[in-house]
């Protein structure tokens, strides 16, 4: 859910004119390439109006995804301790949003991303954009290797996702979170920073 | 698909009134729990019908999944080259499936798995009494583990399939199936033989 910004809500039809004119944009463009200017030309409004509805072309996303929770707010705590065990405080971070009341939302939000191509597509984006891009920024990472490891990541996360969560395979749907942090946190930390291959990595132990 | 065995095809009514029985069966009982004779009664025929149509409970529960490869035929090529790279191995010969004609169908229950609980169930079964419970019998293992070793590799392999298949995500979705074993493969082998926790590997590197 997007924030409340003290603002009043407007006209509940534009609003949702816009969202739905979001999803459509930000699904055919990607993030990126998604104007505001489009989303409100694509909506009918003046762009102006998007800005003050929704703030940031961030939030309208957000918005229009109907997020259950803000990467941007929550991602610093991932970097708060160094970049040693991120792989496991994002673990521990994303389980403490699907874990909570939001995780309904979320639930619902993936079930219909795995069935739904453009659910699919705003998906892909959101998380590429919205989370793995921002953890990448935060590491020093050849720029070339940004697409795979981030593609891996997704997997891993996704993968634990549904097996936690939809297919619910114990022990992984009953450990508590920390446990499974541990555990899946070391995969996240070697997709982030470490060798993207065995070979690399005896390479790397070898020379080092 | 199961294998033609040769036998004549009987009649599909009674065949279909068999594998309807067999999901029902499976997905109540689990794969250990439901007997060959439960089935049968379900399905109101004889035992000896059961075996004369589908041979074993494994060529059975195949075909009530609806599989479109043997785990039992495959699984001894990732082994026949020691336990080493067995991760790696295992990843080559999933994609191998999938990427193959058999992966409409592999799709298409994967799919179905993900929305529906009854499918989820059998899914959970096939995953874990045709594929990881033979892979991790031919790894020497801390019996204790097995549960969460399997859960952990189900998880990535679940991941996987979803982020190339279903989400595409790129470059996962396009890379060859090589590099993306090389990539995900030593996940797949410390899940299966390796260190559980960050914290283990350190104190197994630290005494070694």
């Amino acid at each position: 859910m997007a924030r409340r910004t003290g603002r009043r809500p407007g006209n509940p039809d534009t609003r949702e004119a816009i969202l739905t004119a979001a999803r459509q944009v930000f699904g055919e463009r990607g993030f990126d390439q998604a104007s505001v200017r489009a989303i409100a030309a694509a909506a009918g409004v003046d762009p102006a109006l998007v800005h003050h509805y929704f703030g940031t072309k961030d939030n309208l996303f957000l918005a229009a995804m109907d997020a259950p929770a803000d990467p941007g707010e929550l991602l610093p705590q991932a970097f708060a301790g160094g970049p040693e065990e991120v792989g496991e405080r994002l673990v521990r971070l994303v389980l403490g949003v699907w874990d909570s009341p939001a995780g309904v939302a979320a639930l619902a939000l993936l079930r219909s991303a795995l069935t739904n191509d453009w659910t699919a597509r705003l998906m892909r984006e959101f998380v590429t954009t919205q989370i793995i891009r921002r953890v990448l920024g935060q590491l020093d990472l050849d720029q070339a290797e940004l697409p795979v490891r981030s593609a891996l990541v997704a997997s891993q996360m996704a993968g634990l996702l549904v097996v936690r969560y939809i297919l619910r395979l114990a022990p992984l749907s009953t450990m508590a979170a920390d446990e499974v942090a541990a555990a899946v946190g070391p995969t996240i930390q070697r997709y982030l920073t470490g060798p993207l291959t065995a070979a690399a990595g005896a390479a790397e132990t070898t020379s080092g």
